[in-house]
C-alpha cells in the first residue's frame, strides 16, 4: 500500500454565495488546488456532496463539475455520506492512489444550500437522518440535535450556557480566516442573547446553511516533493484515514451520548499513525452544534464522559490552549457547506502543519486531526495527518 | 496492489416492488451476496444509487442500509454517477481492496424508482442530464436519447426497425432469468407495434423504470479461494477495470455518434486484462435504449461506425452468436434499476463465467465484459472478468 500526501489545496469563501452556481464554486476551488499542485490535469476526481439531487435537480455530480473544470477522459464519481460526504471522498481519493489504480488524483467538496429554488433546505438535510422512523415525524436536523443536547444537559448536570465557549472560540477564530462566513468575534453576552431555534439549541450553538467548495491534491508519498519542489509549502502526509457508522436512527443507540462511531474510527486511526490523542496538535472537529463538538471530545479520547464542555471552558481549545480546535473558524464560524465541510477541515490541519494558518497558527503543529461527522453521528470519519 | 476476486453474489427480483422498500430491496441482495460468500460481516459498504435523495427523501443511504443489514461499526458510503453508479460503486470497492485498506468489501447497488409519493421518476432520471443547459429546456432523458438515435439514423442511413434485433435478444434471453422483470419473448412485429415514447425511440426500444438491488463480495484474490472450498462455485477474478468521462452535454462533444468515454475505458480495460475484443466470449453492456446498444458496440470495438445495428440485424449477438450481450436480459428485459444495473451487468458475467446461467449459458465462456453508461454517455465503466 502507497503512502498518499497532500500536495495542493484550494477553497472558495464560505457564505451565501448568490452570484455562483454550484458547478462555478466547485471550479474555484479546484482550480486553486490544481494551481497551487502546479498540475494541469489530473487521473481522477472523487467529489463529496450531499444535496445536489435534493436541492439542484443535478446528479452526475462529479462528472459535470470535471467537465466545467475541463477535466476530460478521467475517473469521476461522486461521493455521498451526508454531511460526512467530504471526508468520505478523500477516502476513496485515499485508496485511489494508496491502490496504485491512479497517481495524481483531486478529492473535492462542494455544497450550494442557498438560493435554491422551490426547496426546502431544512427538509434537504433531514435527509440525513432516517427517512421512514424519524424525518416522517417532522422532526429536523437541528431538532434531533436538540434532544441530544437535552438529554446530555439532562444526564451530566450541565447548564446551557456551559457550550458558549464552543462558539466563541469558533468565531474568534474565524475572524482571521478570509473563507470565513462570519468574520465577528462573539462574547458570552452574544451567545446568551441568541435567538432559539430549537430548545436548549440557539443561533451560537448552531453552525449556518451555506455554500462552498474545497479541494486537496493526493499523490503518491514517494513522488510528494516533485510536486512542491520551488514551492513555498512542502507536501503533507496522510497518516491514518478510518471511517466507521453507528446506527443511522439515535433511538437504536445503546447510548445516545457516546459516539460510538468516533470512538472507533478514532482508535483505528490513532494506531494507524502510531499516536495518541497527547501527539494531536490540533483538532478539526465537527463542530455543527457545540453538543456535537462536546461529544466528539469525549469519544475522541480528549476528554472524560461528560466533561467535553469544560475543555470549552477551561479555554483549553484555544490556538495557545492544551488542544486547539476549530482553528479556522469550524463548522459554526467558516460555515457548513455540509459535503464540502469534510474537505474544509484537512485542507485547515494541512494550513496549520505547513505554517499557513497566519494569525491563527499553531504553534509547532507537526500533527493534526480532523473528524468529519454525518447525521447525528452515523457516519464518522477521522484523519490524522502530519509533516 | 492486490489482485481483487469476487467470491459472493446476490439480487433481488427486478420489477414494481411495491410491497418493499429501498432497505428491503437493499437486503435482500446484500444477505443473498453474504450468505453465498458465507460472511457474516465485512470492512465496508460501497453502495450504487442515484436517485434516492430525489426521488425518497433519503440520503446517507450507505450508513441507512448497512445498519439495516445489521453492518455496525464498519465503512458505508454511496457512489453516485448517475446509471453508472452501480459500476462506480464497485471501482471504490475494487480500490479499497487492491489498496490493502479492506480484505472483505460489500459493493450493491440498489433503486426505488416506482411507488414513490409526490415524486416524478420522469424528472428525476433527467437529473442525469446538465440541469442548467439541458433539463432546463424541458428535454428529458429519453428525448435526448430520441435526439441521438434520430441523428444516427439520418448520418448513417439507418431505418427504424433496425434496432429490433437487440430488443428481441434481449426478451428471449429475458424468459430465463427468474429474476427479470418482463420474462416474455418479443418478435418484431412486437417491435413495430409498440408505441412511440419519444420519436424514434419506441416502448421496445426503451428499458422499463423499476426497482431492483444487487450485491457483490469482493475479497483479494490470493484469499478467495478460502470463501469458496466446498462451494458450487469458484472466484471470478477482476482482470481490469477503467473509468472514463466525457462532457456531460451532448451538445459539448465533437461527435456526438462516438462514445469517446466507451473508447477510452474499454480500451484502458483491454489493456488491463491483456486482452482484444476477439477473447471477449460474452458482453453486458448497457441497453437502456436500443440506440445505446449500437453505439457502446462500436465505441468498444465490436463494429465499425454505424454498423453496431447489424451484429443484432445478423444474430451475432444471440447466446450462441459471435459475441452473445445483455445474456440475462439486459436493461430492456431484466430491468434498469438504475443504481444497480451496473452491479446486476457484473453480477450476470459472474454467472456465466461459474457456468450458473442455466438456459441462458453461453458455453465454454471464460473471459466476460461489463460496461455500464451514465447520463447519455458522459460517465463509462468497463470491467473484465475472468475465470
Amino acid at each position: 500500500m502507497r503512502s498518499v500526501s497532500i500536495v495542493g489545496i484550494g477553497q472558495s469563501p464560505v457564505g451565501e454565495l448568490w452570484d455562483r452556481s454550484l458547478r462555478h464554486i466547485a471550479y474555484d476551488a479546484i482550480a486553486a488546488a490544481m494551481q497551487d499542485a502546479g498540475i494541469e490535469t489530473a487521473d481522477a476526481l472523487f467529489l463529496g456532496n450531499m444535496l445536489s439531487g435534493a436541492l439542484l435537480d443535478q446528479e452526475h455530480l462529479a462528472t459535470l463539475v470535471a467537465d466545467f473544470c475541463g477535466l476530460r477522459g478521467i475517473e469521476a464519481a461522486k461521493v455521498e455520506a451526508a454531511c460526512a460526504s467530504g471526508a468520505a471522498a478523500l477516502r476513496v481519493g485515499i485508496m485511489a492512489v494508496a491502490s496504485g489504480l491512479h497517481d495524481v488524483v483531486i478529492v473535492a467538496g462542494v455544497e450550494k444550500m442557498t438560493d435554491t429554488v422551490g426547496k426546502d433546505t431544512t427538509a434537504g438535510l433531514a435527509t440525513a437522518a432516517d427517512a421512514e422512523y424519524e424525518a416522517i415525524h417532522g422532526v429536523s436536523f437541528v431538532g434531533l440535535n436538540a434532544l441530544l443536547m437535552q438529554r446530555y444537559m439532562y444526564e451530566f448536570d450541565v447548564p446551557m450556557d456551559a457550550f458558549a465557549g464552543f462558539s466563541i472560540n469558533a468565531h474568534r477564530n474565524g475572524v482571521n480566516n478570509p473563507n470565513a462566513m462570519f468574520r465577528r468575534a462573539i462574547n458570552e453576552e452574544t451567545y446568551r442573547k441568541a435567538p432559539m431555534i430549537a430548545t436548549p439549541i440557539n443561533m451560537m450553538d448552531s453552525s449556518p446553511v451555506c455554500d462552498g467548495a474545497a479541494a486537496l491534491i493526493l499523490v503518491p508519498t514517494e513522488r510528494a516533493r516533485q510536486y512542491t519542489t520551488g514551492h513555498h509549502r512542502g507536501p503533507v502526509q496522510i497518516l491514518a484515514s478510518a471511517s466507521a457508522n453507528d446506527t443511522l436512527a439515535i433511538h437504536d443507540r445503546k447510548d445516545p451520548l457516546f459516539l460510538e462511531a468516533a470512538y472507533v474510527s478514532s482508535q483505528k486511526a490513532y494506531l494507524q499513525a502510531g499516536v495518541t490523542p497527547d501527539d494531536i496538535d490540533l483538532f478539526e472537529l465537527h463542530d455543527a452544534f457545540t453538543i456535537m463538538a462536546a461529544m466528539s471530545l469525549e469519544a475522541t479520547g480528549f476528554a472524560r464522559r461528560g466533561e467535553g464542555w469544560r475543555m470549552a471552558r477551561d479555554e483549553e481549545i484555544g490556538i495557545q490552549g492544551r488542544l486547539p480546535i476549530s482553528t479556522m473558524g469550524g463548522l459554526k464560524s467558516r460555515g457548513h457547506p455540509v459535503g464540502a465541510t469534510g474537505v474544509y477541515q484537512v485542507l485547515e490541519v494541512v494550513q496549520q502543519l505547513t505554517g499557513e494558518a497566519g494569525a491563527n497558527q499553531v504553534p509547532g503543529a507537526r500533527v493534526g486531526m480532523a473528524q468529519n461527522i454525518g447525521g447525528s453521528g452515523a457516519t464518522i470519519v477521522t484523519h490524522i495527518l502530519g509533516v
